[in-house]
């Protein structure tokens, strides 16, 4: 091709198409006329000698002048482009590795070397979110070997940055999700750093809940520290709770979760190789994983938990990290707050010792806490909750959280939101059912987690006993918008708790 | 939702992103942030009434004022919408058939009732690409039994309009592909209406090729009528070659298509949907599939052939047709024109049975045609081909093809291209082989088939001898910056043609 010919002039337009890459050029640009190009047609760009495979949108009116060309804002930040800046178009060689995608739909089983070539070119940016969604297909319903999960896990280890620390046992837990207000990890943390082991916590933002540990802990102190920051707070503390975007531990699977989620597609294999090449890329060695089961939580029945928890164990020691998953209840939301900064109070409330602190929260982080120290051999097997339990409540664990907060830039108190609405029970009964997955959606709709302070507060866990017009439950919310989003929804859904 | 506060101001942009609708909302917009939408999130709009879901862009300057929001063209045009208009922003419902897709995924066998729910969806654009994408996959890979094929067959057929003729016997014939210049069937429609026999043949634009039928029938007549046009032309005729867009067969088959072809997979089972549906939708009784074979054509063995015929019986069968495949030699290209005007040259002059006309195509158009007579008793068995021939022979064919060009409205006499390369053999010796693929590359460099008189003209079929400077083939272009293209494209090409 001669690139002269191919040469169009930057302009920035500033659309956000979010991790698929557009390129926008005019109908009548001679480029697009002579390439063969096609509106949605893949075609290679090259800014500044960085190269990148984008989808073409044809404008034809206004936005761009004769001889420009626009970007996504994703391409615009990746290629470094300037306002002016040249930006040269070719076709794209084919994406050579669909072939071994084709391969897996038509049963063929893949190799390390396999997923590794996949995952490399969907890093690169040569696969549409279209491919993406072949490969994440081809590869869901059980279609994965433990081998291939196994090949899957490392390749996408090897996608990315590997984190190196100085102690040989580095811990770390996780869990598969779905139940709001589990937020335990901040505890975790703090309990077993404060225990000596070095537990290099990195967290992400919530995608489709109303919170993730990320967002819980910027309303406590500073999540978005570099990779030398993080060092120097877990080579003093022990211990950390970052953001874990700036730190690109496993970045294929930071692109492949999104069309899983757009897919509504998580399956064992994938999940299982997301979860253990983030802890492995991290330099993990002994990981507890909690899975909660119930019918409204991620993992709904006790056979497949068990399945799952066999899987981590293999794969886990495949890539040399002693992995033990646990089976908890998933029944219900853990805590009593919903949203990031209602999740927050919380955790303070059981660090602090509180009477009033939610109880499950609390024993369920102990328990966490406690099978790391039984899995590292800190403590003898059966003894780990005990000293979990005795450093939560000696308030060792409080001061060691406050250290990590301040190690990490600020200690914060997390805000109430100014508008509310409580919820209450239209008959008395008992509590016999909560619907996790639309008391996220509400707490969503009021804003968390964008709104940090917004959420839902929870007054009825199962069981209770509530007469009519008891509080069920409390409606945060910063705008009057979204405080009536909520309040819409809530209008059409009559089974968020059941009361019997 | 409350739909007052969910109401945006209309403005074309002008942004064409083919089949994916796209919204575009600016980032302050307060229903972005009240909505929790997130850029890519589905959305479902509403525009007069008319409701669509379409993928979220957000825009962080100048495109949009406050209160405004922008459509890709293609939503535009389906929601009528102008310039100033309201458009209503909601969640969109669930697709409630991504979970028939996920049963396929986790390999239940789906019924005629699912792959109906599905097009359903498909069709009213409820379909996002990625999931589109998803369908595709879980179904290629052999992973549809005879019995699916079947109902997804039907499925197509009953997603859009069918059409209706006053005789009983309707004919029909397809190639399905792979092989530049095989333009059969404006021979076969000719001499086939001129028996008696009806024949409304539809056909496409090229999409991937340098020429469809459509587009060549282009340089000789009009192609687009509408279905009244049709019907007339038809009535009259017996016969016509249209364009068979505005028809609207199996529309669900022409957007699972464009995504088939992103991902490069075309398994057995959506091509046989493919095209049968498309036959059945458009009255046909008795089919005529021609299967070329060979290296670089679409189906490369005679054992895929083989099973592509069978298959093809059956399911034809099951939809009431009598469809019987021919599996035909696909090692080089047909006649000697490859591009919209050059094919129709090349069929004038078989039509007007000149001495230079070229045999292989006379001879496959008399086969399928003779094939044709036999399986509608026309003609006795191993006498079809001698009907055809004598019906072509007398100049009734083109006597016929003529009239069906007229009752068309109008009879054009296609242009050789002014502008043209001769390409030259390096050596002497013997044709050994021709890559079908690359020289329909250098075609659709060389401008074709938007520019309808660009393409290549070929000297040398198989088993020609050869002199060293012996022009191998003429490059046709209308344009100095397309011939250019070619020529680069050929310079890094040495296998387009062996000489042994």
């Amino acid at each position: 091709m001669n690139s002269d010919s191919n040469t169009l002039t930057l302009r920035r337009i500033f659309i956000d198409t979010q991790i698929e890459h557009i390129v926008y050029m005019r109908k009548d640009c001679p480029i697009y006329k002579a390439e063969g190009f096609e509106s949605m047609s893949r075609v290679q760009i090259s800014v500044n000698n960085k190269f990148l495979v984008a989808s073409l949108n044809i404008v034809s009116n206004g936005l761009l002048d004769h001889g420009e060309a626009g970007l996504s804002e994703s391409a615009w930040h990746i290629l470094g482009a300037v306002e002016g800046g040249r930006i040269i178009f070719s076709h794209p060689a084919p994406v050579n590795s669909m072939q071994f995608v084709r391969a897996k739909i038509y049963g063929n089983v893949l190799s390390k070397y396999h997923f590794k070539e996949i995952l490399h070119d969907v890093v690169l940016g040569k696969y549409s979110n279209v491919e993406i969604s072949s490969f994440i297909t081809a590869c869901a319903g059980d279609h994965l070997s433990l081998e291939e999960i196994t090949a899957l896990t490392e390749a996408m280890v090897e996608s990315g940055q590997l984190l190196k620390w100085k102690s040989n046992m580095v811990v770390d837990k996780h869990c598969v999700g779905g139940l709001p207000g589990n937020r335990t990890t901040p505890l975790v943390v703090a309990i077993v750093a404060e225990a000596g082991l070095v537990i290099p916590k990195t967290s992400s933002r919530a995608i489709t809940s109303p919170a993730g540990t990320a967002d819980t802990m910027e309303t406590l102190t500073q999540v978005d520290l570099d990779l030398e920051q993080i060092t120097r707070v877990v080579e003093r503390e022990n211990g950390c709770f970052v953001w874990g975007g700036s730190v690109k531990l496993s970045p294929a699977d930071d692109i492949l979760i999104r069309i899983e989620r757009a897919l509504d597609i998580d399956s064992d294999g994938q999940m299982i190789a997301s979860v253990l090449s983030k802890k492995s890329a991290a330099g993990s060695t002994h990981v507890i994983i909690d899975i909660p089961v119930g019918k409204t939580a991620k993992v709904r029945t006790q056979e497949n938990a068990e399945k799952l928890k066999y899987y981590f164990k293999v794969v886990g020691s495949a890539l040399h990290m002693n992995v033990k998953a646990i089976i908890t209840d998933g029944s219900q939301p853990v805590g009593r707050g919903i949203g990031p900064a209602l999740e927050a109070l919380d955790i303070l409330s059981v660090l602090r010792n509180e009477s009033t602190a939610p109880q499950d929260l609390k024993n369920r982080a102990i328990l966490l806490a406690g099978e790391i120290f039984e899995l590292s051999n800190t403590s003898k097997p059966g003894e780990g909750q005990e000293l979990a339990s005795e450093i939560l409540s000696s308030g060792r664990a409080y001061a060691k959280f406050l250290s990590i907060c301040k190690a990490q830039g600020a200690i914060k108190e997390p805000q109430l939101a100014k508008l509310k609405v409580d919820v209450k029970a239209i008959r008395g009964g008992t509590i016999l059912e909560i619907n996790n997955r639309k008391l996220a959606k509400l707490a969503k709709l009021a804003g968390a987690p964008k709104a940090k302070s917004a959420g839902i507060l929870l007054h009825c866990p199962l069981g209770k006993k509530v007469q009519e017009n008891d509080v069920l439950y409390t409606i945060y919310a910063e705008e009057t918008g979204e405080l009536n989003y909520a309040l819409d929804y809530l209008k059409v859904q009559t089974d968020i708790i059941l009361i019997a």
